[in-house]
């Protein structure tokens, strides 16, 4: 089957769906066997609140320097599950090809994807695939939704940031982003650069287990970048936040591809990037934990909660100024996860 | 913004992103208030095993008799947690729009998503939004994911049917996929068929409250129909069903409309009906059950599990012929759900 190309049948339900099930979605996902396959997965009790979150993945290319569809669409919703605190447990995927898909190609993303989940420790346990004709589609596109279970204890919110809370990154900003432009627009950059689509949940378990209760607020700064996911938290929070710019971690690469682009890179998307705010006298032990993990080894600390009201978020900048800094507007880069 | 259209830019994850969330979605799918808004929802405990399931809807047209994409979409999971034994808690929606889509169809479905979660006493709790240029997607195309709470005891599944079980199903076949296929193709039939879709959880609730664990096997025939789900559990258990051809339930209209279309009824997809297949001394509590219930009233025995091998679908025709049943092989009706 492997130099086939998915056909309008394989979505029928029927004879042909049950082929491309059977033989090549299910033994690359999950492994589960053909008498336990139904209409919903049974998952053991699970002690406690639950995390529940779902994300669709439309991604141009699906292929790019760094990762594809595949595991950016595993890696995101683990960390949205880790980023209310929880424990990701299980995995949903929906997929919904189109067309005259090589079947090559979808058996490279499903390998990627369970890769991904491996990785993670979270089970793919239950999925849906659909098939579009030419043209009312993009190849792949596929949606994620995943449970997670929280802890006692834990309450992390967007709501939750405290006035002199600081402001904590895990590494420089806006791989993803500029490695799917630059794949996209076939840009010939003098530096690689590769997404930093990764999975954040064991880095988050170190987190917890530096800070406990002074962790208050974990988000990734996916679509929008760090720029609007601060101006989401500030907002939710009615605080302030300010930034140092200077201590906003880039690399020379997106630096100079952001340059030619006249892009912001604190708008651009990351795939592998969380942004915690701490109380201040946990600030080093949540600093020097993440440091300890390998999706933390350039973490360092970029700004802090400078009032009690307002919900902005300003910039201060290299010569000591200071601007507020805004949402996205428009379309930057349209499909980047 | 009723008569605007989906830009690209609501995809961003910027400023436009969230004008669309705020102003649009979430206040007609959940009214979650924006400082509650994070990347997960948080949900309480929930005692025992759980149900976990996944859909995508890329139905063409979106808008057909009997509902749209939108309570389709909901129904149809909610019926997937149901076919498992379990009462639906929660619900994930992610939306793929296209470019262009005109806001007031994208609020139409919107609504009839939250009527459709109302009626099953279920709650939409997290969702995600992308965009999609132009000509790389249709309109609007919809994700569900779902998690429900098993009752303790109950242990429904597509490989527990048993020699002598009665098969039930709850009313007339192929209403859905003939009523999507008349709308697609502008077909003048005399009679007005609609689709069957609704949810299913209250007569699965019921059928426990009348069979306990004499229920042994749930599962709704949407694509492939009754003839492929059927095919689905007499191979998951192991065992020969038989179908008596006279005592299928089929409106004249859909009779009549597959008749000149040269479809088989029993291939086509539902979207309200169920299978159940129970232990013959519950049969008749079963049947009447159902009958008490709105999505019932037309419930009858359409066969029974006459073997306890083989994984065969046999129907005994009027002339009192037996002939097997295939699965559907290749595509019959392409995006019926």
């Amino acid at each position: 089957m492997n130099s086939a190309l998915i056909l309008l049948g394989h979505g029928s339900g029927g004879k042909l769906s049950h082929q491309l099930l059977d033989d090549i979605i299910i033994p690359a996902l999950s492994g589960i066997a053909p008498e336990e396959q139904n209409d919903a997965a049974v998952l053991p009790a699970i002690d406690g609140e639950l995390a529940f979150t779902t994300d669709t993945y439309v991604v141009d290319p699906i292929f790019f320097p760094g990762g594809n569809i595949g595991d950016l669409a595993i890696n995101g919703t683990v960390n949205d599950l880790a980023m209310a605190g929880a424990v990701p447990v299980a995995i949903s995927v929906g997929l919904i090809l189109e067309e005259g898909l090589p079947v090559a190609d979808l058996q490279q993303v499903l390998a990627s994807m369970r890769q991904a989940a491996d990785t993670a420790g979270v089970r793919i346990v239950t999925g849906d695939t659909k098939v579009v004709p030419r043209g009312k589609g993009d190849k792949i596109f596929i949606n994620t939704a995943g449970i997670g279970r929280i802890p006692a204890g834990r309450k992390i919110s967007g709501s939750a940031a405290r006035p002199d809370d600081k402001v904590l990154i895990n590494g420089p900003v806006g791989d993803h982003g500029m490695a799917v432009m630059a794949s996209r627009e076939g840009l010939e950059l003098t530096a690689d650069i590769r997404s930093d689509s990764t999975a954040l949940n064991g880095l988050v378990e170190d987190l917890f287990t530096a800070c406990g209760d002074k962790l208050h607020v974990l988000r990734d700064p996916t679509r929008g970048g760090v720029a609007t996911t601060l101006r989401e938290i500030a907002g939710q929070s009615g605080v302030d936040i300010t930034l140092e710019e200077q201590a906003i971690p880039l690399s020379e690469g997106v630096r100079g591809a952001c340059a030619i682009l006249g892009l912001d890179p604190l708008f651009v998307a990351n795939e592998g990037k969380l942004l915690a705010l701490v109380a201040p006298e946990a600030a080093e032990d949540a600093l020097a934990a993440m440091r300890r993990h390998p999706a933390g080894r350039q973490a360092t600390i970029i700004g802090e909660v400078t009032a009690a009201s307002n919900g902005r978020v300003l910039m201060r900048t290299g010569i000591g100024g200071l601007r507020a800094i805004e949402m996205l507007s428009g379309e930057q880069l349209p499909r980047i996860c």
